[in-house]
């Protein structure tokens, strides 16, 4: 080409940069870095051997290896229907969607959703990906703040109030929210605060996206009811993943919604690519239906379970007093709030010289800010590397608070 | 909801309505049907032997289970590498590309080049899913007209020649193009041609998209070069699948395109899916590194020749001499024009009480039109039922002629 690139691409390609987030986690690529900086599951936590007796089968099924229904596969769609009902979610196969990974599933909401400029309210921080996805649209984003209960009911309300008051009911969209374990806070939202929560967007009338990719990973206390169970009003859009309780690398998640939703997302869909990975799909409607899920996600909280239990007891070992979180039930991460005048990205290149890395708060921050926090996953490191990364990050603050 | 969700949809999602050929497609799935109107390869042509044999040692990698990179497994685009280079393809990893199928590709690809009223410019009839993946930004459309060897180079010529001249030369973002066994036509496009149109497209300064999936698809005649491996200029971005030579339910394409598209591709699918499913990908890696995928293209090409033959010789036999068609030397499409007054969407509930069924023509002119027009598939139906199929229709036709 002779005219150069930026001539040709769309303005939504021009806002597009290569994150910062990007940029540091390639100096994490060292063989000698600890990284709590990814988001992935441990490789130990397969179900490999399940996987070797499922696959056989499927590849016999021909159906497996053509084309599919942008739906999905309905054998899937059949089990994720009973799965539901066993947390308490009544739905029809119209109301179940598969889709290529959470990630395409929030894209593609956010695609038939927003126009610039509407309004998305979620929490602050919230998840990093759901930015990334919505941000082709370029909506407004209004946060709502949190504590170590998740979501502050009153902030919600404040919120919502302020949006209609000031005429800007009609743009606000959705709310946005990771209610068990939140990618990055950590933090789960209590029963009390759910049904107060589904009582506000039934007054102000709002759609709510339920993400829930990790309500099945708990390593102590009770299962919270999903939100999607409390909705009486069919305003809960509930998503989840095959990612955390089989394998990731089969890109296999589902969202219940509304019907006219789920219609107008399959019209989308098929634009963008006509149907998630059929030969998945097979894989996980078997893993479902001979009833292997539930046993291997006995021996997945096992694993996680150690390993947070080990970050956590070495928090308290080698973190300085200044380190602030919030002990998680479950999930992937832990999430750590410095001193104000700490800054996590000036912080990174002091811990990789340590030879630890994490990812920096601030691309949780939709608006910016949480310059001073930080996310660490203690899922994919192994059980001594864990602790050995929490000393080595804990010299790193000590070091730095006292500075 | 209280808010009907026609408030809620974005202004894209309200454009977006459920299309005339998906409802028309419903009625052909009563078993005693013979379709023609799928896009779909054969299950016999699937190499289920060559897939039992690679996917235990895919389950084994941890590699295939877990995330992948945005930009697509190593392995896989290493051999896609030796693959373009024995095309005349020369490109380095950096232009090598996997999407989850085609679609995806052309979807990405609209989002990144294309804003609302930028011109596509395109052959008449072309892809559907093209039309609708670009749908999305809402381009106008410009075509070229195509004879029996494909794109008329003159009419090309005259389309940029006026598109420069009334000053749209900026808006012009490419020119999409499937050169091999065009989709719905059945054309290709001779060598002399392909240079022709690289040379105007280097004097216009024109971004090309080349589709690609059923090259390997030559029942008769000699190869064509690849538009790209006749490419001087970095101006072609090369697109195929592995729906066709080794099974659609994998979801697996490939680009091939200029260093700095693809950086920005790789961004924005990042924000779409994170990944396109590490297990398939490496299994297509293995099909292609144990050299598979030449002994079984061998394989698909003696069953959808005999098939294409079959339907040609039917065709003969059979159809009205007002139904016209240009015999193709491979792809899965055999695309009918019938006289001025006569309408296949009209026609389409006879052929259906017959027992018959194609897709109608009209959805492939992006501005409309061709409604005389059908596209014929051969490569799905037993060769039996692309006789008896034929015969069925060619009874339609004959009556709707003679009325």
């Amino acid at each position: 080409m002779k005219k150069p690139f930026e001539e040709l691409f769309s303005n939504t390609a021009t806002k597009l940069q290569a994150s910062i987030i990007r940029e540091l986690l390639k100096l994490t690529q060292k063989p000698e870095v600890i990284s709590f900086a990814g988001g992935l599951p441990n490789p130990d936590a397969f179900p490999v051997q399940q996987i070797h007796e499922i696959c056989p089968d499927i590849i016999n099924n021909s159906n497996a290896l053509q084309y599919g229904t942008t739906e999905g596969v309905v054998e899937l769609r059949e089990a994720l229907k009973k799965r539901m009902a066993e947390k308490n979610v009544k739905c029809e196969l119209e109301n179940i969607q598969i889709s290529s990974g959470s990630q395409q599933a929030l894209d593609i909401l956010g695609r038939i959703l927003l126009n610039p400029d509407d309004i998305v309210l979620t929490t602050c921080p919230t998840y990093l990906g759901a930015i990334q996805a919505f941000g082709f649209q370029e909506p407004r984003y209004e946060v709502v703040e949190m504590d170590e209960h998740s979501v502050i009911v009153e902030d919600l309300e404040a919120r919502l109030e302020e949006i209609h008051k000031r005429g800007d009911g009609e743009r606000l969209k959705f709310f946005y929210v990771t209610p068990t374990f939140h990618n990055p806070a950590g933090v789960t939202i209590p029963e009390k605060r759910r049904k107060e929560i589904i009582e506000l967007c039934n007054t102000y009338d709002v759609l709510i996206i339920e993400d829930d990719p990790y309500s099945e990973l708990r390593y102590r206390g009770k299962d919270e009811p999903l939100l999607k169970s409390l909705d009486t009003e069919d305003r809960v859009v509930y998503i989840s993943t095959f990612s955390k309780i089989l394998v990731p690398g089969f890109r296999i998640a589902w969202m219940v919604g509304p019907t006219e939703l789920v219609k107008k997302f399959v019209i989308a869909k098929q634009a963008v690519d006509l149907c998630t990975t059929p030969f998945t799909q097979y894989v996980a409607a078997e893993y479902l239906s001979r009833g292997y899920v539930n046993q291997h996600i006995k021996k997945i909280k096992e694993v996680y379970g150690r390993k947070m239990r080990i970050m956590l007891k070495s928090m308290e070992e080698y973190f300085p007093d200044g380190a602030q979180y919030a002990e998680p039930d479950g999930g992937m991460f832990v999430w750590v709030r410095l001193p104000e005048n700490i800054n996590t990205i000036d912080l990174f290149p002091k811990a990789i010289e340590q030879n630890v890395a994490y990812v920096v708060g601030t691309a949780f921050y939709p608006n910016g800010g949480g310059l001073n926090t930080m996310r660490l996953n203690f899922t994919h490191p192994s059980d001594e590397k864990v602790e050995e990364g929490i000393k080595r990050l804990g010299n790193v603050l000590h070091q730095e608070l006292s500075e």
